[in-house]
């Protein structure tokens, strides 16, 4: 990626004006009226992409450096989908304080922040502790990009096959940053019930070894109360939805309940190859290119933050994610087959549909700032 | 400013080489062998400029968010005129260990730091002490690049009328960031004498209210071992340089030695007006567009850093800058007159000099790393 100028710089004129003395007088009237800042620099139109390095992609802890192609591959799909200026941040620390201290201090040079390839459970932790502290919007895209556009597909599984998303029971493998954010959005979204599973089964309250926020998931979900494994959990299952990284024998697909979803999302490998998923449901999704129906975060990340900048949001609300993930969805609710439930990446009226749908719910929602 | 993507997203497959799966194999690349990310990002082309807003042109302490402009100013002048892409980064702390902790935990983000508008003197303990704990560039322009232009139009001055650095004295009004480097690389340059100047006068060891780095300063400089105002200073000296914002009365430059010259670079009011030093001066320049010989910074940081960013310089040395000043007299030392002792802004052989100039000293003093 390059930067580029929006103004030319040709001659003295030119020169006095983009820099001393002319911008001292742009300088003058920000600090005497703070508001001036968002339409003299650019900085309420750029988001900061941060990661610490911690778990990226699937290649885990591999460290600031060599997280950088991913954040600036970020940063391009923030521009080619949206129109949105993005800058990759890689920070050398690790410390859950320290990222959040340091984040704060970067600040004022930003409209936006999308955390990256955080670990989980610190994660959370930043992602809450960031958004008290500061007055734009904070967004996990691991956690909650992954959950809008998962939620998206679900609602248009659901229409096409004439159900309400209320009768669904939903089983989640992986309790990481992506399982906990889908759980929560489908249970904010009017979900049947949801369990969560992890490597040792379904994440219920009985359980010792729960981290905070696997305890708080568990008070929310799972009203069946379901113990064991999550094979166990798949038993009658409405829906499967994969972002473990592990692997499902066909016999356990073979248990879902009759017309089931199964968005086996692990990438490069889905838990479940689409082939065998659908000797078994209804309606498959992965999270690759090269079969139908990707769930991929680029359909709901440019979009999220457009909007929200477009109003000056002072956060990201669970309203507005609904709302992006409604609007996602409508985009082919009218095209609907078992291989289209969700549109392409590369469908130029999502970003523009996501965009419009957030601004509007900010504004609904009291944290717009114009 | 805005952000650009330089390779195309069009369509399934380029999504999948700008972010993942195809991502991942070039995470995995540097993780292993660290020096590709210079291959394979931007990162080692990108200059962060930071500031905490503390002393913003002629206008002091207006913080982060009223700086911006500034630097967003100076990031389009870095791309404009020597194509070396760049972030603006204010930030909200004061404290110096903190800005410090801060810019090194962003540093695997950014192949170079440009220190911009920090308040003296924690400005000079930040540069020392982040050029300390980075291998990369930190380079506080204020200072250096004040000082590299000041050190070419010098140069130019005596050249023209027929003298040696040797048989100069030079006075210096304003003892802040740029005083204290400008005397520095004068005496690094061979100079006959300098006095240092504040609003206290000559800053001379045998005074008790000198701050640390004055201190170090008054055993550096001052070999006649003046004392008294900076009029008493300038009664015989041959060059007058003004970086004090305040003003100088004729009766004082009369007395300046015959055939000298006066910089008084004072923005937007120089110390003495062209037109007043011209009666006694054999040359004049100021820090403004509107009038010959302007010292201006953006003769020299864009070719420097362009310089140390292609041979990955550890750090910008002394001889570096030297060689940055020499490159850019060089420029004009056949064209000299009065009015033009240092190249035009817009002078296209200037950039590409000054990176040659500097590229090549850091090879011969061994902190290019390619």
């Amino acid at each position: 990626m390059a930067v580029r100028a929006t103004v030319p710089v040709r001659d003295a004129d030119d020169l006095s004006l983009a820099y001393t003395p002319g911008v001292a007088k742009v300088c003058a009237a920000i600090a005497e009226q703070p508001e001036l800042a968002h339409d003299y620099t650019w900085t309420s139109q750029v988001v900061a992409v941060v990661t610490d390095g911690s778990a990226v992609l699937g290649l885990g802890d591999i460290g600031p450096a060599a997280s950088m192609p991913v954040m600036e591959g970020k940063a391009i799909l923030f521009k080619q989908f949206a129109g949105v200026d993005a800058v990759p941040i890689a920070l050398d620390c690790r410390d859950t304080d320290e990222i959040v201290e340091t984040v704060a201090r970067l600040a004022p040079s930003f409209g936006g922040v999308n955390l990256e390839d955080i670990a989980a459970p610190r994660c959370f932790e930043i992602e809450r502790k960031l958004q008290e502290r500061l007055d734009i919007p904070v967004f996990h895209d691991d956690q909650h990009g992954t959950a809008v556009v998962t939620l998206a597909a679900l609602r248009n599984a659901a229409r096409l096959t004439g159900r309400g998303l209320a009768e669904l029971r939903v089983v989640i493998s992986g309790a990481g940053a992506a399982g906990v954010a889908i759980a929560k959005i489908l249970l904010g979204a009017g979900i049947g019930d949801v369990a969560l599973c992890d490597r040792r089964g379904v994440v219920s309250g009985d359980r010792e070894d729960l981290t905070d926020v696997k305890r708080e998931i568990a008070g929310l979900t799972n009203r069946a109360g379901l113990t064991g494994s999550l094979e166990d959990a798949m038993a009658g299952a409405d829906v499967f939805i994969g972002v473990s990284g592990g692997t499902v024998p066909e016999s356990a697909v073979a248990r879902l309940a009759p017309g089931a979803f199964v968005f086996a999302m692990a990438n490069p490998n889905p838990e479940i190859h689409p082939t065998v998923a659908a000797r078994h449901a209804a309606v498959v999704a992965t999270g690759r290119s090269d079969f139908p129906n990707q769930i991929n975060n680029v359909l709901a990340f440019p979009g999220i933050f457009a909007g929200a900048l477009q109003v000056r949001a002072a956060r990201i609300t669970e309203g507005m994610k609904l709302a992006a993930a409604e609007a996602l969805a409508a985009v082919v609710a009218d095209e609907l087959t078992p291989q289209r439930v969700i549109p392409s990446p590369f469908d130029e009226r999502v970003a523009p549909a996501v965009a419009a749908a957030v601004a509007a719910a900010a504004r609904a929602e009291g944290v717009a700032r114009r």
